[in-house]
């Protein structure tokens, strides 16, 4: 028993809750045996599937925050929703990680208002893994922090390099930051002395990445602001998604192109997934005290299977127990119980 | 000869100049009959070539800027490169416009130093035309002004809709603005300010537009800051580019689909070139007395002719004229000299 990772998971998060959050967590237990699910959620869903599965608890919770409302406000006032409980469990010891797939705004409000942000971070980082070519590529903020000041960046790419290397198992990862030229001196104002203060403070450090390097595999951490970032990441899934669509009228417009489809549509479909990013299983919040990983709302059972087993994957690496030693002793202000910044993307 | 359309051509500009700048020029005065090539270069470059096509003018410049000079002092220094003479060709009227596929900033320098500003518009913006599913959209800024304010947001709003209706045709443009939610309540503080102002102050604003909507078709102008445009446009290319590596590596990865492969190629190939951006011919730069295009440096022949008879089409919108028109009595800062700013993206 006491090897169990216990992961809290928010029953009510994502589009398609509960049905496929119940299937993918289904799954996660089947495929991590030393994993034990804390299902926060309303009684008659959470009750019956505890029941019926081994390594699983049923928290039965009496609200739940709909992805339209005002992240902040629901937290303060819904004490007892699937969100705010599951952050609850990790901050009483009861879990070491919370995944939901609902409002991202509401469990960044959540984690960082519950289970409190990590002594000496100034701001809790969303960060990503790219599928990019070669490697995988951590990208932060992707949301968080609308307005950044150049020591959040710092901080990002700290915290960022540490997941690298203890979830992705990157030895040694090279950081960049985002920017719109490869020279010194080129970028916005926060670019500019987001470098300055990242080539002294940060070893790993190696220079800037353009947009169009973002997923050539030159860098394992990418850093910038998180208006910035979470534009680039839905750009991205846009792109991507707008390219799949294309594809599919490109091969269905001649009948030579017809029967080569049907010849290519089974390595098509392979690629198509593994160019999605729900294959890493949702977006981690670092420099919060504790795990917390926010899924896509439109995740399937397979996308929520994948964020229960990130959570584990990084309780395993002891993540926020890295951060808040390499920041512990860090200069900066004392980590005060801030509330999350408006603005933030949901 | 009142109706030709002279264009002034920076013969060195682009990684393959001036071979392939020559070819397109060659191919765009043969597609266009009412065009007239001011060929601005080397001697022994510009004279053989002007003596071997018709309405095609020598231009003998005796200085170069190179891709990796500083792009001001460039400017201001080699007064007699193809750039800086190409530019003030424009502005003593014997041009009408001016298509470079060299350093980007460089000439944004030039057309802003010796075309100079328009009356009333406080930054030219870059424009780029990106290959949206239903519809083309127009992007700006992608890189002119890497710290913006929300006035020039609502500046490249108005010079995106006269571009789309007046060179694309888009009857009744809609234009959004680049955010991280839908809500007006979501964004960094640029993106709050910018959402009230072009609420007010232009009534094609349609509202915020998400990185992933961004070739969804759902706007015809959007607008951002030219550090994060210049990001998003170049994370576009890298992830088609990307994407088309993959599918190459798919596409080979077993018999069948090799099979499959020989029968899609030539509709892929169709694709990748449809959603080439070189396919609308370099981007624009609004807001400065004249019409200037700049190419990509990698731009191929056909990108070059594109890129020319895209400076036509833009003359025969009169968009600079349009736009002169547009903001002569606009409230705003008199339209001094001001030297493009540093950080500019190259």
């Amino acid at each position: 028993m006491t090897d169990l990772i216990s992961i809290a998971v928010d029953a009510m998060g994502g589009d398609d809750a509960p049905d496929v959050v119940l299937e993918g967590v289904a799954q996660a237990l089947s495929a991590r045996p030393f994993l034990n699910v804390l299902l926060c959620g309303p009684e008659d869903v959470v009750v019956p599937f505890a029941e019926a599965h081994d390594r699983c608890t049923a928290v039965p919770c009496s609200e739940v925050i709909a992805m339209d409302e005002h992240p902040a406000n629901a937290v303060r006032t819904k004490k007892d929703s699937s969100i705010v409980v599951g952050c609850r469990l990790v901050r009483e010891g009861k879990a070491q990680g919370f995944f939901s797939a609902g409002s991202t705004g509401a469990c960044l409000a959540a984690a960082t208002l519950v289970m409190g942000r990590a002594k000496g971070v100034k701001r809790p980082a969303l960060g990503v893994v790219l599928p990019a070519y070669d490697q995988p590529v951590f990208f932060a903020d992707v949301g968080a922090n609308a307005d950044c000041k150049p020591e959040y960046l710092v901080q990002f790419a700290k915290m960022g390099a540490i997941y690298m290397e203890h979830v992705m198992g990157v030895s040694n990862p090279q950081v960049g930051l985002l920017n719109i030229g490869e020279e010194d001196t080129k970028g916005s104002s926060l670019a500019l002395g987001s470098y300055e203060l990242l080539r002294q403070e940060v070893p790993e450090f190696k220079g800037n990445c353009e947009g169009g390097d973002l997923l050539a595999g030159k860098f394992s951490v990418v850093v910038t602001d998180g208006f910035t970032g979470n534009v680039c990441l839905k750009t991205i899934e846009g792109t991507s998604k707008m390219i799949f669509r294309h594809i599919k009228s490109a091969l269905t417009s001649s009948l030579t192109a017809k029967m080569g489809a049907a010849l290519v549509k089974g390595s098509l479909a392979k690629l198509k997934e593994d160019l999605n990013p729900d294959r890493f299983g949702g977006t981690p919040l670092l420099g919060v005290k504790g795990t917390c990983i926010v899924g896509h709302g439109s995740s399937n059972a397979e996308a929520i299977k994948n964020g229960v087993i990130a959570a584990c994957t990084q309780v395993e690496g002891k993540v926020s127990e890295r951060i808040a030693e390499a920041f512990a002793n860090a200069p900066g202000t004392p980590a005060s119980q801030a509330a999350p910044e408006e603005g933030s993307a949901s």
